[in-house]
């Protein structure tokens, strides 16, 4: 399905909202890449749509661009436009029913994912060097593994979000997708204003079993090359922890608790920044996006005191474990891209989303950096390999995956 | 001027935009206690003026509790309010054009100080047990410092910020203005989900020499007894720190580069996230703060990399400083309270802002949280003592405070 030397027009791959050509202010670091932009980071001069045409209609346009997308271009970087999201960043598909799937250009069957469908898109099809996404609950992570390309998230409070649109604050954050890990890195050390190391002396690397567990069986065995490599690179520092150990509780499915701990901070973050405008605009929704909506709205909030004290239960266990130089690794996604249309309409209904959000839940929860690595594919399928830092170690994180990387050309020719 | 037995209707204070009363949703541990909410927090059913009538005109009735409130009124907790803010919180003299000043009843001439004026004015008064603020610049910290209670700004991300009108998301915290340190900690134990321990076996407490030295000659003669009592309790761990040297720069007029760093990034995120909403709803502004709204527009965003580039340099050299159960030591502000009128149109211009931002630009740069306590007073007039820990030892912090309140019991008696 993938053809690597294949060029495509914007046009063809649904990816943008709106193309431009916004200049670089000044030479930097960046000089020489071009960057795509998700519709949910302000432009300077331009709507912000988020995804969705009412939200469109019922705001001015951005006065300003957001900070972050300032940061890039005064280091060099020229601004394409603006990517597909899914509706309000509220997915992991890509779908939208208003602006359509951004094509999956290594497996065009198969949905990009989202919410940053159109910015691993613009990215994967070559049309972009790298682009902005956003991540609260996995939205950078996931299209880059659905993609094959590289993806960051990085420690929640580092990357500015001024001018981004509120989803779920506690875990919101800007992060970016490239084509390689050098690209990913350069445009990383701009935003998080950090150098990255050339190696990294890692701790210990810990295989995180039950997101191992909990991914397809076929996901596992296509990871296990990759994680062998691992163990040969980092010799004698990576091995196999129960994180549910960790955090001091007793097994029940792997890692359900911190999928339920996870949405319910998160679902009321969401009405709390988002029903006043729901409520006031009726906007008009896609089906998937109308049944999230209404999750988030009759949520009993009289639960989210307990699933906050589950998070900050989880973080400190978490933070305590981990050394600064430690790792964990895990699959970035429980299966390869789903096949398009075939997500059910609730989420929490369906198989997909609860293990995914299960898998994503661990940075989120954490406040912990996550890098995804495209390290391996299923018949051909993109699927990721993340390494996740501690708190505030992205830079050490980067130096990590570039270390990864360098001594396994392997892992490179897909 | 302070007569601690007198008693306040809501009217007399000026604190309240609105007063009403939301019972608690059930019974908990802060079953009991009043608080009051400033008007940047969303309360369902109700409008979120953030002081400005535009912005009151220009946005719908909230659709839902932000998560902060949500959580204390399920922990026990009955709301009495809504309190007085500066303009979109952008300011620390608690002067609002429009709502007035709320009373700061320790000095009645004096600003209550902001921006959560009217939640400090609401608990010193004691018509609260204790209130909801936002601190991004010493929006809780100044107000509690100038009306003699009891202050926490929590550790950047750990307080949900949804429902919260952002201003400076880099910065933004929800904080805690209380009467007393009990009370303090009984709520930030909610909003945190946090145990603070009994006491503290803390390591260095470092006397931060720059803070000192810019604060008025009366405050530091009046920091001295509780400083003494500090290095009494702790004892041989308490000593002074030139945190310029900590973060490996010469000396320049002193944290006069933290103050230009804090205010280029909030700035820039300022106009990023209010911007489109100012140049669409033409919103009238009080004359100071429209002044303020125009140095964040005419702002050269070339200067934001340099800025994010220190200010993460900064964090990194005092993170990597500061143990875990390390403590910096600064006066709140430079200042007791201002006379209400004294300060100019310009805040760049006048003396008492860069000041007051150079020092608390130190928890806002470091990711810190930083606790305010009512120790002292210049001729009867508050000032507070600041305890700032390392980031996510916000329980730790409190019970150091705890601690050294416990041992002097004077430095109560005000």
């Amino acid at each position: 399905m993938n053809d690597a030397s294949r060029t495509y027009s914007p046009e063809e791959t649904g990816a943008f909202v709106e193309t431009f050509a916004i200049e670089p202010m000044a030479e930097g670091p960046l000089t020489g890449l071009r960057f795509a932009v998700k519709d949910l980071i302000d432009i300077k001069g331009h709507k912000t749509s988020c995804g969705n045409p009412t939200w469109r209609d019922t705001h001015p346009e951005a006065a300003a661009n957001a900070v972050c997308v300032d940061q890039l271009l005064w280091a060099g970087a020229e601004c394409l436009g603006k990517t597909v999201t899914d509706e309000l960043a509220f997915g992991l598909d890509g779908e939208n029913h208003f602006y359509g799937t951004p094509l999956n250009p290594k497996a065009p069957d198969r949905v990009p994912g989202g919410s940053s469908s159109g910015s691993a898109s613009a990215v994967a099809c070559g049309l972009a060097d790298f682009a902005l996404g956003t991540d609260t609950g996995g939205s950078v992570r996931v299209p880059a593994s659905n993609c094959g390309i590289f993806g960051l998230r990085p420690s929640h409070g580092f990357v500015s979000v001024a001018g981004v649109n509120p989803f779920a604050p506690t875990f919101d954050t800007v992060g970016i997708l490239a084509g390689t890990c050098e690209t990913l890195i350069r445009a990383a050390s701009v935003l998080l204003s950090c150098e990255v190391p050339d190696t990294a002396e890692t701790g210990t690397i810990h295989l995180v079993e039950e997101a191992f567990t909990l991914c397809d069986r076929e996901v596992k065995m296509a990871l296990a090359q990759p994680v062998e490599a691992l163990k040969h690179i980092f010799r004698g520092t990576v091995e196999p922890t129960s994180i549910t150990e960790v955090v001091g509780e007793r097994a029940d499915k792997p890692l359900q608790k911190w999928y339920e701990t996870y949405c319910k901070v998160q679902w009321a973050e969401i009405w709390s920044c988002l029903g006043g405008w729901v409520e006031t605009a009726q906007p008009k929704f896609g089906p998937r996006v109308k049944v999230n909506f209404e999750l988030t709205r009759i949520l009993n909030r009289g639960e989210v005191q307990a699933a906050v004290r589950r998070r900050e239960g989880y973080y400190r266990r978490l933070s305590g474990f981990m050394s600064s130089n430690d790792l964990l690794c895990l699959p970035t996604a429980p299966s390869v891209a789903p096949l398009k249309g075939s997500l059910g309409m609730d989420r929490t209904a369906c198989d997909y989303y609860p293990r995914a959000l299960s898998m994503t839940s661990i940075a989120g929860i954490g406040r912990l950096p996550q890098v995804t690595l495209p390290v391996a594919e299923v018949n051909g399928i993109p699927i990721g390999l993340s390494l996740l830092g501690a708190h505030g170690s992205d830079a050490f994180l980067l130096a990590a995956a570039r270390r990864l990387l360098r001594a396994t050309p392997p892992l490179l020719e897909k």
